[in-house]
């Protein structure tokens, strides 16, 4: 359908689920192949989610001839395999929209389809909503489409957070109709189980489930188990357990399993059988490979999991080059100078090696570096024992992740003053992710604790700086957040000066008006005061560092000396600004009048654009400032950005 | 020790557990029996958790006396059973002042001894700092005393909670010398189990760990499984896991149990055993029984798991009597007066039905009623399920609890809109629980979500009202949150009335300065408005109701017709006054001067004290907001409270 696409005769004539009914099963094998090159023509010209989404390729052909979507509920977890999904469900015509402005979003989301029941970016959280929709279901809930059934298709990578065991937990207590299927795709399928699950297919679409899971236990037994790394414990645990399924069947689920989850006879057999007969909750494992049917993905090692634009015959990606290193990278090559000087120094990260820069830290230091899985809660826990052992532990994550673990951030942590650093990347709008990735609260939800230290680089200079200023913090806990991308090309310093705690420093000194950046936004509010210093209005600027403690005195002198003093911070409200204001009030510096604003995100979810325009869309960017300047000065404005 | 205690000659020679060293067993035989009468007796006098620490006795002599504490570091999970733990290492005879102010947290506590390696209050994470603690001990972290074996002691609920299962399968990998004790103390011990567990664990002290695996699968063959219910559905599950500790076998446990908790030669067998040979993660299996040699506490359905003062000769509990219902149970019963409404309300615990009021909600509509176990990231995600298939679930959580499912509220419960009631018990300052306990920042990290619903009660009528209001906002999540304990014994409504979103009330008229309060400070605030009368000066009260949204004209008004506005509320800088502020400053209300106050808790946790005294501590009673609006108005004052 797209201008260079592949022959799609049949793909061609299916807008909606529906339209698969009157397919055969060879047809619907035809069309599983044809859905597999739309999707790679069509990441090859949006980039994106490439490897999960060929994993589940016939996967998601054959629920949707199975079911019927969308008064059946289907829940892919986390969603990065979603892009099959989206064109088989009405959605073909806009796929090169991905990920862009006003397109399609690279996940599921509610608001974009019926066939997207419940949206997701983050891991592990399909079981706990299909459980609701099949308890909404049998409670009468009665929704658009009507209920029918719930089904979530989940990774065994996610089953290493601690969220999906409390689900199936849930699940098999209740005993509700409810179908899991296992997305296994890290056992590569050697061909003797790829026979043999072609064998238990058949008896599967034939018998009871009683002996259908005797055969599996069969089966099971001949599959091989290899030993794998690192944060891979999960997975072998889960196949270690799938022997006869016992861990799913302990939890209350009937097992079938494993399958091939490329063989679409197996795959139709199994799906019919079950939505003809289940009862209660089934666990359907599937073993797939990431990356299948396209070869430069199959051979790399991380499967195309997320990719450039590329050239689909040679599979080379088109990747555009950075001026300047990225955040990441620089955190990265900062905490291993660090630790090259201070045997006490180590890293964790929740299965984020590469994204966290964690994975250059593991190759200095292998045995001084944690990846514990999705497992968040755990990560800031472990690392609270590990500070209260005499280590130095840095607890590497996404903001966005963090959320998952606050309770410990309070209660292990901020509570008893472990000396835990949480290096803080993604923070603010982190562009083609979307809503779901943004950094947006952590300011918020760690400066209200007490003795915590919050702090914000303001270019990849100053993040080296609080690398080692985060290392010498040895009486309490300290966070320092930093954006995603590259930084703004400034020279790095051969090391890391150690910053004094709660002190912001003058950029540059004006008058009228003090703008006080807390992070990243400092070099759009530098070329903001070059604009106004064409009107004559030359603004002082302090970089705070810090969002806790804060640097009084300097809040307090810009305060006095200065007509209007505006905050602005890669963040919600409730964070740096409100603090800032908090002070000033309690101080009076506001009872005789001073003009003070906070920029803040607006209280919106932004959708996913660049970086650069999510920021200009959240009134952040440099003509933006420049308005809200001359705003609050009550100076006219000539025109707004355009 | 104590005057009215039982006669412990053993014990009164213990101070720390050094002492203990040169006991023979029989000696530490009765040296639990008297640490046991000791607990009794001390909880008897002080209140506190009584069922869990009995259930420990022997397991806390055992540990301490086979074991080096505080070099080697034991931490118990959740630690309501650390009673008996605090008597043997150098608190007994702070022992009277446990929950007090300035006395023994109720908890464990890093700041109040070396003995508590690591604090507790919330559940499931001592595996994870057991954990952290072995990596530093092998990565040669040199804390305090050195650093040697890593203990957890957790109960079999504790495992329910996803965290726990995070910890074991990092652990398993890791494969660390670490040793768990797993105190199951829902299956009680029958006598054939008593006498089989005996025979093992004798074999225990003589075999290597192999052959004691081998017969302690032979002997758990032998132990009911009882079928239970509701959501001890982990504890069933772990149950039949441990059928040869299957499940913590394939986690890359060592296993051994089961045995019997509560015989003292058993437990120093096996204890001893584990800590001359064990290589790797550890866990032993020990069946206890909550309550154990109290006849009472047997009796009774929850083990005397919390007490008020008792009779130890009776059992009696010297409960007071509170004139008003509490707000918990204003919650419950107006929560079931709108499910006999609207049957597609439902409810939602994770593990506290008594705590939260849904016991009486589950007697009523049981099956409407979900206790999903300790696993609040499930219970949101799971209440954002069912209300995307058209329920209507309330979440019913504490404060502080909820902060373990944050995520899940922004990712799954915010972006998508979902309406999700979360109807937040605690909130505020909690009395004897402590700092652990505190609600104190849910305003902060919930009124910066978009698109949320953020109310608060001012009194248990309110609260009637909001819940009411909650069930009837469809279109996005919501929130209600109140305080602990007995409302101010204000006439209750027939039924709730649905308040309009967004819009506060005037409670009275003043001039000069307005007070503008959200929650139940209003009674305080009308306490200290009467003081100021006296004085000539007669204060606006208003009640904001909702945190988000703004109610804009109200505040807006109250700020240009007062010389000063005072915002209170029961949380940290970020919430309800960082709103407002954020809202004065946008609309250039505070750009020719208002005298802007907001009371939040002072930056520091608070420790437990009654909440009277923890709110005067606070800075947030009568006294304390009269003295803000005289201070604020430059008005000088006589005298504080005093």
């Amino acid at each position: 359908m797209t201008a260079t696409g592949p022959d799609t005769p049949l793909l061609d004539q299916v807008n909606t689920p529906e339209d698969m009914k009157k397919f055969s099963d060879a047809q619907l094998r035809q069309l599983a192949d044809e859905l597999r090159q739309e999707t790679i023509s069509v990441v090859s010209q949006t980039g994106g989610h490439l490897g999960a989404g060929l994993g589940v390729v016939e996967l998601t052909t054959a629920i949707h001839a199975v079911f019927d979507t969308p008064k059946d509920r289907l829940i892919w977890d986390v969603s990065h395999q979603c892009y099959p999904h989206k064109i088989l469900t009405g959605r073909r015509d806009r796929m090169l929209s991905l990920r862009q402005a006003d397109g399609l979003s690279g996940f599921t989301k509610r608001s974009e389809s019926a066939f997207d029941p419940f949206g997701a970016a983050h891991s592990s959280t399909s079981i706990s909503a299909a459980l609701g929709f099949a308890v909404a279901r049998d409670l009468g809930g009665a929704p658009e489409h009507g209920l029918g059934d719930a089904i979530a298709v989940i990774g065994d990578g996610a089953l290493s957070a601690g969220m999906a065991y409390e689900a199936m937990n849930n699940a098999g207590h209740l005993g509700k109709r409810l179908i899991v299927i296992l997305n296994d795709n890290e056992m590569s399928i050697a061909p003797p189980v790829g026979a043999m699950s072609s064998y238990l297919s058949k008896l599967y679409a034939g018998e009871p489930f009683q002996e259908l899971k005797a055969a599996a236990k069969g089966a099971v037994s001949l599959l091989p188990h290899p030993l794998q790394d690192g944060a891979k414990r999960a997975k072998d645990m889960l196949k270690h357990m799938t022997v006869g399924g016992t861990l799913f069947e302990q939890l209350g689920f009937s097992y079938v399993g494993p399958i091939d989850g490329h063989d679409m006879d197996q795959l139709l057999n199994v799906l019919r059988t079950v939505k003809d007969r289940a009862t209660g909750p089934m666990l359907i494992h599937a073993i797939t490979q990431k990356g299948k049917g396209y070869a430069p993905a199959e051979a790399s090692d991380d499967k195309y999991h997320g990719v450039a634009k590329f050239d689909v015959i040679s599979g080379k990606q088109k990747k555009t080059p950075s001026n300047a290193p990225s955040y990441t990278k620089v955190f990265a090559q900062s905490l291993i100078k660090q630790a090259e000087q201070d045997d006490k120094v180590v890293a964790v990260t929740a299965a984020m090696p590469d994204g966290t820069g964690l994975d250059l830290f593991a190759e200095r230091f292998p045995s001084r570096t944690f990846d514990v899985g999705i497992a968040e809660q755990h990560a800031v826990t472990f690392c609270a024992g590990m500070a209260a052992g005499g280590l130095k532990p840095v607890c590497a994550l996404y903001s966005t992740f963090l959320q998952r673990g606050y309770d410990q951030v309070v209660h292990d942590v901020a509570l008893q003053r472990l000396p835990v650093r949480f290096a803080i990347d993604r923070a603010g709008l982190v562009g083609a992710d979307g809503a779901t990735h943004a950094g947006s609260f952590d300011i918020a939800f760690l400066a209200n604790l007490p003795d915590m230290v919050v702090m914000a680089a303001a270019d990849e200079a100053e993040l080296v700086h609080m690398v080692a200023t985060s290392l010498s913090i040895n009486d309490r806990p300290s966070a320092f957040r930093f954006p995603r991308g590259a930084g703004v090309g400034i020279d790095l310093p051969e090391t890391g000066e150690v910053l004094e705690i709660g002190k912001g420093r003058i950029v540059q000194s004006g008058a009228r008006v003090a703008i006080l950046s807390f992070g990243a936004r400092l070099q759009e509010v530098q070329k903001a005061a070059e604009k106004l210093e064409t009107r004559g209005l030359r603004p002082t600027i302090a970089d705070a560092r810090f969002a806790k403690p804060l640097d009084r005195d300097l809040i307090l002198d810009l305060a006095a000396s200065h007509e209007a003093l505006i905050t602005i911070e890669e963040g919600s409200v409730g964070g740096f600004g409100s603090h800032v204001m908090q002070l000033l009030a309690d101080e009076g510096a506001l009872d005789h009048g001073l003009k003070i604003r906070s920029m803040v995100f607006p209280d919106t979810f932004i959708d996913q654009d660049t970086p650069e325009k999510m920021y200009a869309s959240a009134g952040m960017c440099a003509p933006e400032i420049e308005s809200k300047v001359l705003e609050t000065l009550g100076i006219s404005q000539i025109a707004k950005r355009g």
